[in-house]
């Protein structure tokens, strides 16, 4: 999970220490929290101690079983609340949700079998994308159908999880809109991005969206529908396709997201500061900027390209101290300022 | 020492560790470290354990005892180097090395005992400040001399630690230069900030200063000539009067200065960043400014402010996490955006 130390460091910004849980041994922020506890998420006692030395907590990551994050939240609250993990951690009940809400989605269908999956494709047609319901993420569990005769691999490929089939939308471009929510109700956004992805993994963030201020105002309020509809606390990400019928939502994150890294060097509050306000009780920064900004993902080996990016005076580089370079793996981002 | 953390988060950002050696326990940084020694600056095994851990050693504190840096920088390069120290740990050294580059300062004598006070009155006039020559922090260690009568009893205050007396300067302004000097020799500085004092210690700096750019230009050159002339490698904070005859030295901080915090908000390489990039050997951000800035100290109880500065959306807030409120302890600090 990229550049989570950011929380940590927003969080002592403002005073407060971090205990941080985390399964994995040396996680990666533990050079920068007060306290960390390894212990598996199937440890009720470590869990409970864990919650007993808080006053709050969150997470950044949203594939946590919801058994732990029962056992927490009868002895602390825990912001963004249930609902939000439940509906972001499957695929299917998100787009149901949304749809529910009334905004655009892809054209989707649960699929639990081979049968389900031929009748999905009559209905959408192809190409289409069979994804897993739960735990995806940057791209993985996914397998892109071009024609019928692939579902049967494409449904192997995932052994046997339930899934859903989503319709490709045919959009001139990505944005998301990175908000946030108040423990009072009060809700913040902060100017759309444009998104460029590859492979599934996000490659650059520029802000200002080149996209009409009425669209952008779209997204904005699609964002806050969100927010409000899962009485939600903290920092969200919610992704759109631009299409010539309209925004189109793909997908939301309940946390910090990639694609809002830039609010680093553009904002006076950042979205990792926005988050730590939301669940600390704090008024919201309003989301105003005070430059434009561009946001490239140093991916893999592109962390060799920081001597480069660390030459340009208009450059923030952040490196997020992982050890192993793969492929794909977000090794840090530089945002790069616009116009001041 | 305030708002040490921004350092190491400086250093974890370009993918550093940082070990911190400190000798009282409990250091402030220590929720943001990689490592931490707890050990006088007399202890030789742990100064050579830590010498040995790292691989550059920078300090955050003028006043270290020279035998403990002799010590370290046998086997570690210490940056900025031995000499900077030397010069700006001495009162009465500074402004003599000041001098001889053609500076301006303020009247001054050294002042060893009761006769050379009277003699130094009588060259400098009154009112001046009698100050120990060494460890001088926020206005600790003075006294005001209005009269010749108080001669005595401002030399009884010292207790008998060597001295220089300073004639007060008429100034109109206050500003200073947040400089850097690489390992190759390049020098960086940021725009001069204005800055206001009350009781020897800082309350606020507005960039850029209300000042001609000619006196702007003047300032920057000062500090370039200061950081060549010492061989300097780091950031260095310079403090000038501005007279009706021009720019007067104060001083200068071997170090990161509480009136470079508005980098923070206003450029894409802060002086805490640009400090490690200085000492680690990579190239310097140039000072570009995207942002206008008024950093405001957050001093003893004015802390409990937060709450009036978490509300308004141009104002990013910096606390220290410093235990207890003292009156004169600087608690953190805000940055407010002027103009982006």
């Amino acid at each position: 999970m990229p550049h989570r130390s950011s929380r940590w460091v927003a969080a002592a910004r403002l005073g407060y220490r971090c205990h941080i849980y985390e399964p994995a041994a040396g996680p990666p922020a533990g050079d920068v929290a007060w306290a960390v506890t390894t212990a598996p998420y199937e440890d009720g006692a470590a869990l409970d101690a864990f919650a007993a030395s808080v006053d709050a907590i969150t997470y950044e990551f949203e594939n946590i079983p919801a058994t732990a994050l029962d056992r927490l939240e009868r002895r602390r609250p825990v912001r963004p609340g249930r609902r939000a993990l439940e509906v972001s951690q499957d695929r299917l009940t998100e787009k149901d949700f949304l749809a529910g809400l009334g905004l655009a989605t892809a054209p989707y269908a649960a699929v639990a079998d081979g049968a389900e999956l031929v009748a999905a494709l009559a209905r959408i047609g192809t190409p289409a994308i069979l994804k897993t319901r739960r735990l995806g993420y940057d791209g993985k569990g996914q397998a892109r159908i071009n024609a019928p005769v692939e579902a049967a691999e494409a449904l192997a490929a995932l052994v046997g999880a339930p899934a859903i089939l989503e319709g490709f939308v045919d959009f001139s471009a990505e944005i998301s809109v990175i908000a946030a929510r108040g423990q009072d109700g009060a809700v913040a956004a902060y100017d759309p991005g444009e998104n460029r992805h590859e492979g599934g993994i996000l490659r650059r963030t520029r802000v200002p969206a080149a996209v009409p201020r009425a669209l952008a105002d779209e997204a904005v309020l699609a964002a806050g529908c969100i927010l409000n509809a899962l009485d939600y606390v903290g920092v969200i990400g919610v992704e759109f396709f631009v299409t010539p019928r309209g925004l189109v939502v793909n997908e939301f994150a309940p946390r910090v997201h990639n694609s809002g890294h830039w609010t680093q060097q553009g904002c006076a509050v950042d979205q990792f500061e926005q988050h730590i306000r939301a669940v600390a009780g704090w008024p919201l920064g309003d989301g105003r900027r005070h430059a434009d900004v561009e946001m490239l993902n140093l991916i893999g080996t592109e962390v060799a390209e920081v001597p480069h990016h660390a030459a340009r005076p208009d450059t923030a580089i952040h490196l997020y101290g992982k050890e192993g370079v793969r492929p794909g793996r977000k090794m840090g981002h530089v945002n790069r300022i616009l116009r001041g």
